[in-house]
């Protein structure tokens, strides 16, 4: 299993409701049709009385079965739908991406 | 449930192989003590020969019950104790953090 995560920055002029609904109702209908895609986790960022928002605002959570099943999904037509729409609501000269190797700690 | 997610930077001093023995061998050992703690998830950046790497180093998730049980573990001498850790191979001038809603959208 190959875990994918992008630290998602909204586009400045959004306010971060509009953010979530693009992010929920628009993209997540496109990522959720990549080929291989076997789970796919949005978390996003929430009001918080205790704490300052941290600039940043979902990072999200892919899973393939392994690389060659990713690059496969980003170099198809879906993953290319799905590209296309991040900059109707993402800041793509902040927003960032990562593979990482997910360690289970505790569950 | 309410999860917590921290968007990690190394010391720029530390190498990033230095940085992941302390995140796995020590900080996480101070961490899975939280009071509380429901699930304990640590991201680390892998090598990719086809993406520049993200400039974070690692994104942790944490989850509690309920809002109330993160407060407590934060409130606790583990939370002390897993703060007090942070600084020996964190950059806190970068490191961010965010309660989140966490939508599964495929599972």
């Amino acid at each position: 299993m190959i875990k994918f995560m992008v630290v998602l920055y909204r586009r400045p002029e959004l306010a971060h409701e509009q953010f979530r609904r693009q992010l929920q109702d628009v993209h997540g209908l496109l990522a959720k049709k990549l080929p291989g895609l076997r789970k796919y986790v949005q978390n996003i960022v929430c009001d918080d009385p205790n704490r300052k928002p941290p600039g940043w605002d979902a990072v999200i959570e892919l899973y393939f079965d392994d690389w060659s099943a990713m690059e496969a999904a980003w170099a198809s037509p879906q993953g290319a739908a799905s590209d296309a729409d991040l900059p109707a609501f993402a800041d793509l000269t902040r927003t960032t991406w990562s593979a990482v190797d997910e360690v289970i700690v505790l569950e």
